[in-house]
């Protein structure tokens, strides 16, 4: 098989942020957090729907904006740069690397596939210890054009030499696994959380699962 | 000048809602009510960004069924039902009326302009009492794609046969006005809260009025 994991949320835990903005906001952290990464997404579909390409880190940089006016906290530059930075840096769940060197044993055919820019992408994983588990690295900077905009799926198969029958994308994000599925890859959800709620749409994931261990493909 | 003025929390006040979900849920009512707009405008730019579109109603509906599974709500299908009715029946601010009847005196071409479909623009603004104050109609329908796509501002223009120059777009939701904006139309975004905050993007309405009063052309 041909898979296609997503990074930021699902092998790489966002979710280290979370300290440094308690030292630099107090208690109002939890929804500070959420904020920033809901609208960091909203930016991201609302850019690929307005065909407005930017480098992904400028959504996270102007969600941060956003969620500063909305709390009324007044951060200096080089505090917002300080929160960016850990964006680079940040650690791999712990299921992460045994089961990627488990499916690759398995001969399947693994790549990165992020919103994030290539350079972004080689960045974290390196810091991760995670480059040498991948075929390759796929970032949607390639098509200037963020998920789930039909043609990142399509340029998956394009650089992966791969059919839609079996190529599995493998998300935490629900927005990403739908995308996929209806543009007409597979797709699985990693269900990260208990809270984390797919969309009620008229399309559905392959299969959930809770952790990367349940990633499991009879031949 | 060519005003396109969107409908849903511009023209029309969508907090009427509020009243028959409080009755149905209670206290949880105002994160309830604003969950289920903000994920049924993020459905819309997901649905742009994908290419797949709906019924802005689909939009709504599925919308609302997601703010239920959060809050753990558990609606029957006809209450659900009367909620989506009371989209078609909404009043509109009290500023409306009289203004959209000054600047069709001062010589201005006014439109309706809505990610809802013909059907629901015409009964909501038959509803309001407003049907006859706009020159047309324009539904992202007929383009079957959302806003903020520059597909559907493009349409205003052709229409409309106007030029970028001399169209306003009107709006009070932030992600319209910076998507008219970036495709090249003028737009003036209506703050009609004190608490709704601006996207802090590369761009920047022309202007920002607090009720359609504030709505001027010198010529």
């Amino acid at each position: 098989m041909t898979l296609a994991f997503d990074i930021y949320g699902t092998l790489i835990n966002t979710s280290g942020v979370f300290d440094s903005i308690k030292k630099l906001i107090g208690e109002k952290v939890e929804g500070f957090n959420q904020l920033w990464r809901t609208k960091q997404l909203e930016y991201s579909f609302r850019r690929a729907a307005m065909n407005d390409y930017v480098d992904f880190s400028v959504c996270t940089k102007q969600a941060l904006e956003y969620a500063c006016l909305f709390y009324k906290v007044d951060l200096e530059e080089h505090q917002k740069a300080s929160l960016m930075e850990e964006y680079k840096v940040l650690p791999a769940f712990d299921d992460v690397k045994k089961n990627l060197e488990r499916l690759r044993s398995e001969g399947h055919q693994l790549y990165a596939f992020s919103n994030g820019s290539k350079e972004a992408i080689k960045g974290l994983l390196i810091n991760a210890g995670l480059v040498d588990h991948f075929d390759g690295m796929i970032s949607v900077e390639e098509q200037q054009v963020f998920k789930p905009s039909p043609i990142v799926y399509q340029h998956v198969l394009d650089v992966t030499s791969s059919i839609k029958e079996t190529t599995y994308l493998i998300s935490s994000n629900p927005f990403d696994v739908l995308g996929a599925k209806a543009f007409g890859l597979q797709s699985i959800w990693v269900q990260r959380s208990k809270e984390s709620i797919l969309d009620p749409w008229e399309y559905q994931p392959n299969r959930i699962i809770s952790t990367l261990s349940g990633l499991t493909f009879t031949k």
